[in-house]
C-alpha cells in the first residue's frame, strides 16, 4: 500500500441546498415531517419552493458538507458527485473546490437540473429537508476511478445514494477498489427513513463490507428495529468493525468490538440549525481517524465541528475548523 | 389623486449576491478597493469568482434589498427589474416575491444571464462589491408600466442604473409618471465611485426632480466635490427638497428647507457584514415616510433596519423589521 494522495474521498448526491426559515403550521400544511428528508420529484419541488420564503443558496449534499469539513480541518479530500452544467452546478463545483476540494465529476451535459434541497429550518432550530435528486440519479460506476479511490485512506459515502440505483452500483464499484487497494469504506446511514427504505442491504453491508459506520440514535434503532439505543448498540457491536453513534446534546458513542467510548457533546451558546450536524460530525471523526488519533479524540473532533455547525445557518462550517482544534 | 396600491414602488439592478470571506491580502491581489462596487464584465466575474472562496447565494440588488425592508415592515411594494429566465433569475423571482413584493418584469429570454455581484467581506465586516450587470443592462423604458408607478405613493431608484443606459431612460420615464400621478420620486446615490460616474446629471436629478434623496457621507461629498460633511450638507439644503444623510456609526441627518434632524444609529451588539446597511435604512425611512411619520421618525426606523442588517451576513432581513418597532 503506498502512501495515501487523499485522507477521505467522498462520494455523495451533490446538492444546492435552498434555506428558509418557517413555522411549524408551514410544516403541517405542506405535509412535511419534521427532522425528515424526503424525496421529491420537480413538480413538487416546484410548488413547495413557490410556497417557501426568501431563501439563501449554498452548497450542500450530506457528503459534500464533511468533505467541506475535512477540509477545514486541514485534511486532503476528495469528491465524486453529479450535477448538470447548469448555474447551481457551476456553484456546487465552485464552493467544493474553494474549499481545497478536489472534484473531477464530469457535469452531465443533458438530462434533469443539479439536485435541490429545499430545507425549513423552523424556530425550535430543527431542519425539514424536501429533495429534488435532479441530476445526482445520473451518477454512475463510470464516474469511479478506481486509482483515484485506492490513493484515499477512507472512501466515504452516504446512505442517501442508495435513492438512485445508478449511484449505489458506483459505491459498491468504490468499495471494491477501496478494498483492493487496501484501504477503509465507510458510510452514513443518512436518516431513519432512508434505512426504512434500504434496511436489509445496509445491515448487510454494515456486517460484511463497511470498515467506520456513522448514524445517530434514530438510525441506528430503526437499522436494527429496537426501541431502545442501549439495544441497539449491542447489535451493532457484533455487526460493525467500528461504529460511531451520534446523539445530539448527549454527545456520541464510538464502539469497536469490546471497546467502547462514550464523549460528551461539545458546548454551544445557541443553537441556530442543525442543519448538517451529522455531516460535519462525520469530518471530525474521519480528519482525527486519518491522522492517526484514538477513537475518543476522533469522536470529540467530530462533536466540535458538529457544534459549530450548528451555532449558525447552513451545513458548511463558518469558520477554519482547524482554527477550533 | 387615488389612494396609493403601492407605499413605495423600487427601480432597481436585479442581482443575486455571492458572498465570500476573505482577508485584505484578498483585495489586493484582485486588485479591489474596499467598500466600494465595481463594475465587471464576464471574463473578469468568471475569473474572480473562481478565485473566491466557498460562498452563500442571496437575492440582493441595491434596491431589491430596500424593497425587501419595506415589505419586512408591512409596507406595500412593487419592484421592476431585469433578470434572464435562468436559475439565478428564478432565486431572484422567487425571494423578492416571497418577501410580498410585487415583481411583474418579465425576464429576458436571450441575451446575458441574471446579475451577479460578488461581494468580499472582509474580517473588518466591510464589503467589497464586483457587479457582473448582465441581463440588467437590458431593463428599458418598455418594462415601466405608467399606471403601476402611479400608483405608488413614491417610486425609488438606485443611481446605479445610471450604468445600463436604457434603464437610466427607464428611470427618467418613470420619474414623470410619478410626478404627472401627483406622487413623489426619490433616488439614492448609491456609491461614491457611481457619482464620480454620473456627477453633472445627479446634481440635476436632485435640484429639478427628486423628492427624497439618499446618501452617506462619501457620496454627498462627492456630489458636491467638498471635503466636509458640513459643506456637503449646505450645499443640499440648497439643492434638495428632502434629503436623508447617513453617516454610519453616527446615524443620520435629515434636512428639508431649513429644518435638520440629527439621529442618533441604533445600538448594534456585533457588526458581522455592513453589507445593505443603506438600503434598508432607505427601507424604513420610505416605510416611515408613507405612514406619515415626522422626518425624524423615518430616520429612526431607517437606523432600526441598517441596524438589523449589518448584525448579520447578507443584505436582507433575518427577521421580520415589524417586529422591531
Amino acid at each position: 500500500m503506498t502512501s495515501a494522495a487523499f485522507d477521505v474521498l467522498g462520494i455523495g448526491n451533490a446538492i444546492v441546498d435552498v434555506i428558509s426559515r418557517a413555522d411549524d403550521a408551514f410544516l403541517k400544511t405542506h405535509d412535511l415531517t419534521k427532522g425528515s428528508m424526503m424525496l421529491i420529484d420537480e413538480a413538487r419541488a416546484d410548488q413547495l419552493y413557490a410556497a417557501m420564503g426568501a431563501g439563501i443558496e449554498v452548497s450542500g449534499g450530506s457528503c459534500g458538507n464533511t468533505m467541506a469539513g475535512v477540509a477545514s480541518f486541514g485534511g486532503k479530500g476528495a469528491y465524486i458527485g453529479k450535477v448538470r452544467n447548469d448555474q447551481l452546478g457551476g456553484v456546487f463545483g465552485h464552493d467544493i473546490k474553494a474549499m481545497g476540494v478536489s472534484f473531477e465529476t464530469p457535469s452531465a451535459t443533458s438530462g434533469p437540473a443539479t439536485a435541490r434541497c429545499l430545507i425549513v429550518v423552523t424556530p425550535d432550530a430543527q431542519r425539514t429537508m424536501s429533495t429534488y435528486l435532479g441530476a445526482c440519479t445520473r451518477l454512475g460506476p463510470e464516474d469511479i476511478d478506481v486509482a483515484r479511490v485506492g490513493s484515499a485512506q477512507v472512501t466515504y459515502v452516504e446512505g442517501y445514494l442508495w435513492d438512485a440505483p445508478e449511484a449505489k452500483k458506483a459505491v459498491l464499484k468504490a468499495f471494491d477498489a477501496a478494498h483492493a487497494a487496501g484501504r477503509k469504506v465507510s458510510i452514513t446511514l443518512s436518516d431513519s427513513f432512508c434505512v426504512d427504505r434500504y434496511r436489509d442491504e445496509f445491515r448487510d453491508l454494515v456486517r460484511n463490507k463497511v470498515d467506520i459506520l456513522f448514524g445517530n440514535e434514530a438510525e441506528i434503532k430503526a437499522l436494527y428495529q429496537v426501541d431502545t439505543f442501549e439495544k441497539a448498540l449491542e447489535a451493532t457491536r457484533k455487526d460493525a468493525k467500528i461504529a460511531a453513534l451520534t446523539r445530539s446534546e448527549k454527545g456520541s458513542v464510538v464502539i469497536k468490538g469490546g471497546e467502547t467510548h462514550a464523549v460528551p457533546a461539545a458546548s454551544v451558546k445557541k443553537v441556530i440549525d442543525t442543519t448538517g450536524a451529522g455531516d460535519l460530525y462525520a469530518s471530525g471523526f474521519l480528519f482525527g481517524f486519518t491522522h492517526g488519533k484514538p477513537l475518543a479524540e476522533c469522536a470529540r473532533l467530530g462533536g466540535i465541528a458538529a457544534a459549530e455547525i450548528i451555532s449558525h445557518v447552513g451545513a458548511r462550517p463558518d469558520q477554519a475548523l482547524k482554527a477550533l482544534i
